[in-house]
């Protein structure tokens, strides 16, 4: 059985966290949730709050731009509360800023944020400012969610069909044309919180997660959690965002690496009983909410995908590791993402 | 008339903050509460939310012990839910881990973050762990508040009475040991966020902020906010803490210092309205809280302070503005501050 615990992040998290008491309000458990769950006593709701920092994006590079920068600080905690079906109440935002930083920049990036709010239906509540070495941004985000109604990565079952809310791909296009190519042309990345799923994916789903380290690192999360499996569909390629595709067909890169990276495209990945299909996907038509089909959960607790005209199933353990070896960067993760596509290839 | 953008931390806050819309669920304006309050629907109470980072404090060495680091990252935010009257929830907590940290720094830091939530009867309810450079820790706090009843930094009239929630001159005392003397002992400075006068001050206080950026920026932030001065009772030096004083004493540093310097002792600083000032105190001696007075509203927006036999006025938005002087470093900051005490002496 494949456990928490192998994955080196949730380690980390498991051991910060380990001396702490639980808080009798709490209803999550660890890692069961993509935001924590609140009781609010005396209340039609409970609370979902998360906070996530921008620090390690902008030190690589992959973040530059001072929009995308507040933009991202907003998202990547909206994309949380969307993972647990949250309606947004705002979010606080603490900004350490290089004393060198110019006007210019801090516009900019207060712009970011603005509109990311915005988009969200949201707004920004308050914050707290320090001058430091290097631009960090922390986003806590909270929301109210109708009581006992959130959702959880918990709760898939052998046979149940694998969606996420749109087509997959664009993190990992993003930072690879960011970090590695020299091709000017920017590739158009401009994540958005599912939001608006809430309500569809509270009727059907039985686990949810959104992708923000990507989709390979998602179901990891899910087979860990569930104990089951995942089986790709045969034409996967189907589920991917066609720019992100041609840029790394272009670049003579495998596609299926846009599903391995951790930059992640902030989509809502989702299971839904195999006997609510149809329900489910029609009432996503009414909704114009496109989910795009990925697989089907599986009783052996391995995660497959056609590749070179083979079923393989991937070292995700070792995948999900990489930005943990020691002396990482993105150069030698891209390097040892290609040695394991080369194993399938001479597989 | 002081403006509240006459100070440059509250210009940088204007700024940063011009952009974005204002939620309807807001209750505070900018600048009137420690922290914000948000309206629940369809609840007996409102939410309270702040946001705080410890970075600077590490960066100038100011803060080093692991545990302390710990303690204060809860704390600074308690002390915020403090000072608008609201019972904690939780906290989450984003930390930003330096590559090369120890696990048992890792530990003690932790251990500080757990003390000082068990110290103030709450709970980690998550967070966020990310590798960087520095050592950054931001924790945001939420709590309740039952409906309308939140504390305010404005209300306060001329002829209030002025408290803290105990004796002052810690914070100062503390940064001056730590960063300038060579004495071995250690001063104990190990503030706690003052949520146990939540319901008195409720019922009696005009205003109330925390102490967190010391005395006079506190005072200077109600005047500015108020409209109001603040006269110091003449034989104000019973009001500070004695260990502080004996420390600024050996060291032949002015004892007013100690109310002047930004790095703040974390009490409750409140105005009570004279004709409730004998019920105030004979309630909080029966709740076991002692109350330190510290001086008057006035009319006169001045903050005043009898020093060498002399009644004078203090230059606070020159004293506030001294941290963001282009140069600063804790002994430059220290020097300015002896400038200004000889112009006192020479008065």
């Amino acid at each position: 059985m494949h456990q928490l615990k192998d994955i080196i992040e949730n380690k980390i998290i498991s051991n910060l966290t380990k001396s702490f008491p639980r808080s009798p309000l709490k209803l999550n458990e660890l890692h069961e949730t993509d935001a924590e769950i609140i009781q609010l006593e005396n209340s039609p709701y409970d609370l979902a709050i998360t906070i996530d920092t921008i620090s390690e994006e902008i030190k690589t590079g992959l973040y530059s731009d001072p929009y995308e920068i507040g933009w991202m600080s907003v998202m990547v905690n909206m994309s949380d509360l969307a993972a647990v079906g949250a309606s947004p109440i705002g979010i606080v935002i603490s900004q350490i800023l290089p004393q060198n930083i110019s006007d210019e920049f801090i516009e900019k990036l207060q712009q970011g944020i603005n509109d990311s709010c915005k988009k969200c239906g949201t707004f920004v509540l308050g914050g707290d400012t320090n001058l430091g070495d290097e631009l960090i941004i922390s986003g806590c985000a909270i929301g109210t969610i109708e009581k006992g109604k959130y959702l959880k990565r918990v709760g898939c079952k052998t046979g149940d069909k694998i969606y996420t809310s749109g087509n997959i791909g664009t993190g990992n296009a993003y930072a690879f044309q960011k970090l590695f190519s020299k091709n000017d042309s920017q590739f158009v990345y401009h994540p958005t919180a599912k939001l608006e799923w809430r309500n569809i994916l509270k009727k059907y789903s039985s686990s949810c997660i959104d992708t923000s380290d990507g989709i390979i690192s998602s179901l990891d999360q899910l087979m860990r959690l569930n104990n089951v499996g995942f089986k790709f569909r045969n034409d996967w390629d189907k589920a991917m965002d066609c720019s992100s595709e041609q840029l790394f067909g272009n670049n003579n890169l495998p596609i299926w690496l846009l599903l391995a990276g951790e930059h992640g495209e902030f989509e809502l990945l989702f299971t839904i009983p195999a006997e609510k299909k149809l329900d489910f996907l029609k009432e996503a038509s009414h909704l114009y909410l496109k989910p795009i089909y990925l697989g089907e959960t599986t009783e052996d607790p391995k995660i497959s995908l056609n590749l070179y005209n083979k079923e393989q199933s991937l070292d995700t353990e070792k995948i999900r590791n990489l930005t943990f070896e020691k002396d990482f960067s993105p150069s030698k993760y891209l390097k040892k993402l290609l040695e394991i596509d080369t194993s399938f290839k001479n597989a």
